[in-house]
């Protein structure tokens, strides 16, 4: 059972609530329940995967393709207040792909449940095009992901992403292991660790083991 | 104006069309025409550009990103009976990226104006509902196509595009340059020359200037 809040976050998150009837609200208010993962822990893998949509409350859920070589590449990350579709990919007819998905830090998320997400979604055009606006919201995302992996060079990816992590952060201190960064970046450890190594050679970070300082962002910025 | 066959075409296409009023029928009808481009021609390019849905009557549409220094990557092509739809990317609010394509040999087309099919877009949640499930089903290509790009080895991607050309134009002898492959493939002429010349080298080709003849087909599949 969902406490008041849940319900209301609900309600805001799904814009085709007021196209529901009375019965549908129900199945779907009984369809629904939140859930917690823990950080590293897998939540969607492989295609007969497929849980449901997922409304993030707190923490970070990454989505990523994997080689048959287990290389990994991060297509996009959600956080609080957005709304995972493709672990209920089983729900859309057009999507033929399949991805991974896993809680980068604990997470609390409401869950509705592929089955009866379906059924909504077979019965009520406006959750149907719900589903497939968020899977075009993702497409966006994709998109912008292969340009910078297949087009930006990596200095800037990374100065980027440091610049990101910080602004997010509000800190100059990043705790980020090279393993860490090289995932979030689709690249290997090695090509972290030996770009950082020029950064610091350079004087805009300084690094020591699990934490990346910014030094000097301007002279980031100017790699941009 | 359009004649009995494109209107058929249309409504064969357009599972929406039983959804629609006679006015909108009518406005869709007004605001359709058929198109044709030449080989090489652009057909969308950049933000700014939105001619509206196209229909493929005959022909091929190449889809491609671009990034700042030029160089290509092909996300998809279109043939016959399929329908562009980021060509009128400006009626669907959730695409925040743009492409480029262009019509890769002679082309017939159905294009339905970016204005009037926003129009209908708006009013008629059915049309909304097929444009965002066909930009998903897009999304499932580029998938595939960035699975292809970072994953797969080289000389398995150039050798699954032989056989899939061979297979499509039904003959051995592809009239193709190696910059021409290089730009399906998202990768580099010098690239494609060698591993061409490995081919050739292993007896799987044989290579003349803008022809490439599969003289072992067994051995191209065995690199897959």
């Amino acid at each position: 059972m969902l406490n008041q809040d849940e319900i209301s976050l609900l309600q805001k998150k799904l814009p085709f609530w007021e196209h529901l009837t009375t019965t549908q609200r129900d199945a779907l208010l009984a369809g629904a329940a939140p859930a917690r993962f823990s950080a590293g822990q897998s939540i969607h893998c492989g295609e007969t995967d497929c849980i449901g949509l997922l409304i993030v409350k707190t923490g970070t859920l990454r989505t990523y393709m994997t080689s048959d070589e287990g290389r990994e590449i991060t297509l996009y990350r959600l956080e609080g207040g957005d709304i995972c579709i493709l672990s209920a990919s089983c729900v859309l007819e057009y999507i033929d792909f399949d991805v991974s998905i896993d809680a980068e830090s604990d997470c609390e998320l409401l869950m509705l449940g592929a089955a009866s997400f379906a059924r909504l979604s077979a019965e009520n055009v406006y959750v149907e095009l719900f589903s497939y606006r968020l899977a075009t919201e993702r497409f966006s995302d994709v998109m912008w992901a292969m340009q910078q992996i297949l087009f930006m060079s990596f200095d800037k990816r990374l100065a980027t992403f440091l610049l990101d992590e910080s602004a997010k952060t509000g800190s100059n201190e990043l705790h980020l292991t090279h393993e860490q960064i090289a995932r979030y970046l689709g690249s290997a450890r090695e090509v972290v660790s030996r770009m950082l190594k020029y950064f610091a050679k350079e004087g805009y970070i300084t690094a020591s083991r699990g934490t990346v300082t910014l030094a000097d962002r301007k002279g980031l910025r100017s790699l941009l």
